[in-house]
């Protein structure tokens, strides 16, 4: 189940990036598991990676092998995150990027690794090692809808998304992937996304890029308020295209490409929350009127991760009484409750403390019957706004979870 | 359902303390749903309440009410809060203070009103006022049960406990009821607690050992992380023992009475957590060797509100990688993951930051299978503990909340 998510099958080529896949068998399902990016040697790399304490294995080595040389290759399994592993399943992670690396005659610096799926376990490594053949076997421009396809978890869709636009006369493309279904939640999640372009950016023109739109996308996203070890967002720009080198944020072609990627990022992020363990609907989230964002997000995500609030929405309650409780218990200091309005879309169901007097149940239950629909909360203190997507609390995502090892 | 909980029908009576009750039809069910309590000219109160911002208006008046006055009557209705209802709603609690008030002629500020329930809707004032004089007509000594069963809402089981000591020869009696069983969180819940004794303490006093108690208790159960508005935990003493008056610290029977005490606050804490929304098991969650109080329990609610953890905890499934997750996004900075331990009761799971090299599954899912289990979290880091009580998220608990008002 997932809300107003379609499958993503016409990508667009990013010349100098191609993709190989295969079902090395770590999941014990005819799925494919394996997937390799493989760059042009003009490409440059950017990422974000999860906040949680404990980085996993793979996102250790991503970290330091993105900052130390240029990256080539980029190896995803899923079925395994190799987080909670130890030293062990730092060599496992190690050993998988020197395989490839080996094969293909780089650095193994130039190998970034990513992993996804059960946390605590070992990699079935000699699977993945064989299998590495395989993959390289197939890299193809034309893979995108089959990498979409493999690095799913608890996917219930691959989620990819593609466009173009003219700038100076020339065609740029973008076209990305992503994955994540489960713990869900700020500053990244159980996801992993790969957009790439083939504009010419710098390298640390397109991290400065990368930073910002992650913070405005994949770092906007609950789904049950748990944040993965494993979480990476990748940006790529191939610099195949004709464009001299964005290198600088005050070339005007920075702002361009921003917007055009920010569309990608924003869709990607939200396909994840489409698609949310047992999703039955997808809700903004939107908080005005703070004395500073940190307040704003404070607020949205009290909301986003109350379980009353979110089994009310998957009951289609408008029970705003849960909303009120939640913003109470926000931990925003001095908060006047008679400044603040809340709105189901346009229907205003607080203000002056208590009921709207012009609320009605039947506006009320009208919204909340939508598969899509906003909570506006108007703190009446500020300038400052956050918007947060999140997902209803369903049975679903109680079974999905409850049985996700078994 | 709910875990290891009996109903408690055998209470002392606390001389100088009695409860009245009726059905006001608040709930258009056949179950009382008014309870009032008369206490001894002799009787100090204390209480702690919400910190949830919104406090609903019986909250705020009874902040007043027992800063201002000798309390002489609390009046309790269920089905209803009486929460964001703004000043109609406060203008309605004082209505039935007074009401209560002109009955008995007391002052208004002798009475203290209290209301659990649906928030946003305004009380059915006629329905409480009228019946009001059908819950002071049996007020008795022996309604300890009736007033447990009478402040229920959505708890399956009433809870109450009651005991007795010796001290210099008298005989100290101490009982209590309390109710909630979601919208359970970090200092309070949507719970309400009324503990008696017939101890003759000063009104000082007893609020310092209701704050030092309501610390351990009240504020260290969680069940969805939702907050109320509505908490209040009221402790009396009615002063009908022969005992001299407990009046300062130093006093050899405060920690006497307070040691009685803290068993009786803690058996109504837990008892709420048992009867959680849905619950299938009882979890303590210790997390010790932390730098300070405050960093123990930022991890221990952060595992404790994790939806995969609690999920896990619901299919009785051993998923250690969730709780480290947890511990890994509490927010506790420079955390070394090589220096955590985790136990599943005495069962080592996580070590040397990968899974325990003596773990077995079969040993791990002994453990989870048992209805009563703890996760016990050593930072390696310092002296601090603390420990929280909380329950697993299973199919009930999306069925209670999605379905409540309906």
């Amino acid at each position: 189940m997932s809300v107003n998510l379609t499958v993503f099958e016409a990508f667009h080529v990013i010349e100098g990036l191609k993709i190989g896949y295969c079902n090395a068998g770590i999941k014990q399902t005819q799925r494919q598991d394996l997937v390799v990016i493989e760059l042009a040697n003009t490409a440059t790399t950017a990422g974000i990676f999860t906040q949680n304490a404990f980085c996993a294995a793979p996102v250790q080595i991503c970290k330091e092998h993105l900052e130390q040389a240029h990256t080539q290759y980029l190896i995803i399994n899923t079925g395994n995150a190799n987080a909670g592993t130890g030293k062990a399943g730092f060599d496992d992670a190690m050993n998988i990027c020197q395989t490839l690396a080996d094969f293909k005659g780089v650095d193994v610096k130039s190998v970034l690794p990513f992993s996804t799926g059960v946390i605590g376990e070992r990699l079935p490594l000699e699977k993945i090692i064989s299998s590495i053949p395989d993959a390289l076997s197939n890299l193809s421009e034309g893979h995108w809808f089959e990498g979409s396809r493999g690095i799913m978890t608890t996917d219930t869709q691959p989620k990819g998304v593609s466009t173009q636009f003219k700038y100076k006369g020339e065609t740029i493309s973008i076209s990305g992937i992503s994955k994540g279904a489960g713990m869900i939640k700020p500053n990244m999640a159980t996801m992993l996304g790969f957009i790439a372009t083939d504009a010419l950016v710098s390298k640390e023109t397109l991290q400065e890029i990368c930073s910002e739109l992650g913070e405005k996308s994949f770092n906007r996203i609950t789904i049950d308020g748990d944040t993965s070890t494993n979480d990476s967002c990748m940006l790529m720009a191939t610099g195949t295209c004709k464009l001299p080198e964005l290198n600088n944020r005050s070339d005007e072609f920075y702002e361009v490409l921003k917007a055009e990627l920010e569309k990608v990022f924003i869709y990607l992020a939200q396909a994840i929350v489409r698609d949310g363990e047992g999703a039955t609907k997808f809700v903004s989230i939107d908080v005005n009127k703070c004395e500073n964002t940190n307040e704003a997000l404070r607020v949205a995500y009290t909301v986003a991760h109350s379980p009353l609030v979110k089994t009310a929405l998957f009951a289609s309650d408008a029970n705003w009484g849960r909303i009120l409780a939640a913003v109470g218990r926000s931990g925003v200091k001095n908060i006047v409750l008679e400044d603040i309005q809340i709105f189901l879309d346009d229907v205003c169901i607080v203000e002056n403390g208590a009921r709207a007097s012009s609320y009605t149940e039947e506006a009320g239950a009208s919204v909340m019957s939508q598969q899509e629909l906003s909570i506006r909360i108007d703190m009446g203190r500020g300038n400052a706004s956050e918007t947060v997507w999140t997902t209803d609390l369903s049975h679903e995502y109680v079974t999905i979870n409850a049985e996700y090892r078994t």
